[in-house]
């Protein structure tokens, strides 16, 4: 048992929810959780994000497809990577959070520990 | 900033408080803390606290002393490691603790918004 949640399940979490939420776009993904943590201190940095992305992919909870980013082909050749749950994949990914959230609430009661034994 | 709290700190952070509460025994302080975090299925690394309390000696704040376990050297030579605050000891601890506080507050409100966002 590791000290402290391993920061790629951490994220894994998120870029799951995220698909859930149909908001799926690969680099979006990216910037919402830097947005959102940003007030708390935290960087999450992108290769640890990509590296997320990869493993639930090879897991067969996820899988990627392309998209053009304009209308018109000639004006804007950007692709998109979006995610999306493979057939079972949502399923897998319910069991995977409700493990990470053990994870989680047994930090939790670590670091409330740590707190009321040592302040 | 590092993802979450390191081991170390948290570590160092109950050292500091054993001592103030005159609880200093070199490895009492080993069992204890492995005996009160048995339950939240982390056990501390005896590697981890034995570097803990070196690095606590490097830094200035405590200082060790040597006593004999039984009252009969005859009977019993083994010794016992004591560690106390040095003259200033308890002001930097002070000081260190108040920087760990802030670090686990920080982890809390992670953990909490993960909870709150993913679950």
């Amino acid at each position: 048992m590791a000290f402290m949640i391993a920061q790629r399940a951490f994220i894994k979490v998120y870029l799951i929810t995220m698909v859930e939420q149909h908001r799926g776009y690969g680099y979006q993904m990216l910037e919402d959780l830097r947005r959102d943590f940003k007030a708390l201190g935290y960087a999450p940095p992108q290769s640890e994000i990509y590296r997320a992305l990869h493993e639930l992919v090879q897991q067969g909870i996820l899988y990627r497809t392309k998209q053009l980013k304009g209308n018109d082909p000639k004006v804007d050749f950007q692709e998109i990577v979006l995610y999306h749950f493979t057939s079972d994949g949502e399923e897998k990914a319910k069991l995977y959070k409700k493990q990470v959230k053990t994870d989680l609430d047994r930090c939790l009661g670590m670091l409330n520990k740590a707190v009321s034994d040592n302040f």
